[in-house]
């Protein structure tokens, strides 16, 4: 069964207290070389049937209108695993 | 500056609400092609410095004891952006 892949991650000019919270406990526990981290979320849609050109475009919308906050997160990827688009040439 | 990417994903037998929810509501709204929704976590950890072995090593680590809470949750990637590994071959 395909699943489609979306990434969503806050903005890089906002704050995110979870990435911020996460980066002073490794700091605190001696994992100084990481300096910065951020939380995002990871979305897997497992789809029924084959991932066609038209439910791509579909979820790329679902993932911008609603997965996403897009007033202060950002999608980074929505990636199809588990087979090829039907119809695309690559 | 180079990017460690660590991504965390509720285990498979587990019911996952927050994923259920999503689908639940994709569903109601016509997307009935996705079959099931799963949430997850996507880290990204910034590095000061080129991104060694050890590193590497040390973020694994972290990531099963730390980032994930690995009696609900399976680390799915710990991958390198924006560098190659110093000191790998490939």
């Amino acid at each position: 069964m395909p699943t489609i892949v979306v990434e969503v991650m806050p903005k890089a000019e906002l704050l995110d207290p979870a990435g911020k919270a996460v980066a002073g406990a490794l700091h605190r526990l001696g994992h100084t070389r990481i300096s910065d981290v951020r939380l995002g979320k990871r979305f897997e849609l497992h789809v029924d049937g084959d991932v066609d050109a038209e439910l791509l475009a579909d979820v790329e919308k679902v993932a911008s209108d609603m997965l996403a906050n897009t007033v202060i997160e950002d999608v980074v990827t929505v990636e199809v695993q588990g087979s090829s688009v039907a119809g695309e040439t690559h």
